[in-house]
């Protein structure tokens, strides 16, 4: 299966906790960064802002072990489900996603 | 909650099952899209091939009901825990995360 890269090289990947199934981070991933993580079974995203590869939790520790690799139909997302060995977020939040943003109408 | 748009003025949106947790699928939404998900309690987005907002399931009927509306912790990436009226992909799969990629190592 190959990977759809475009506009600039990067695919979003989402990281997913493979036991509780809660949404860690949305990270950025190049080839490399995709053939490091499959080769490794540790989650390697492209840093953006750094222009740089960076292994998850190099530094922190808290690396994600990957437990399961998928794409969607397009094939330019990555979902990557996950054993994180600590809290995800540089905040120490389990997940990144912990702010609520309001929604005005729900429908039923 | 201001949410952090750059690069094109498109933030990535997972969209994830409120109830079974599954990440059905990832889209983006621009500052208008967020608006009208967020007005509506359904879900819309941009579609960067169509140069247009689209609201998931407006011709499907597979509409998108927002629960839950997060943002991570850079405010650049869009969290929807929704219930979804029907299949979320287009080829009829529950989700568009149905196909495997190989993970040649696994860390223990």
């Amino acid at each position: 299966m190959e990977l759809n890269f475009k506009e600039g090289g990067l695919l979003p990947a989402v990281v997913q906790d493979a036991t509780s199934g809660q949404v860690l981070m949305v990270g950025y991933m190049n080839p490399e960064a995709v053939e490091r993580t499959r080769e490794s079974g540790l989650v390697w995203f492209y840093s953006r802002s750094r222009a740089a590869l960076w292994q998850k939790g190099e530094t922190s520790g808290n690396v994600l072990r990957v437990r399961e690799l998928w794409t969607d139909c397009d094939q330019d997302v990555v979902l990557v489900k996950a054993d994180p060995a600590g809290p995800t977020c540089h905040t120490g939040e389990v997940s990144c996603f912990f702010t609520p943003l309001d929604v005005a109408a729900r429908s039923a």
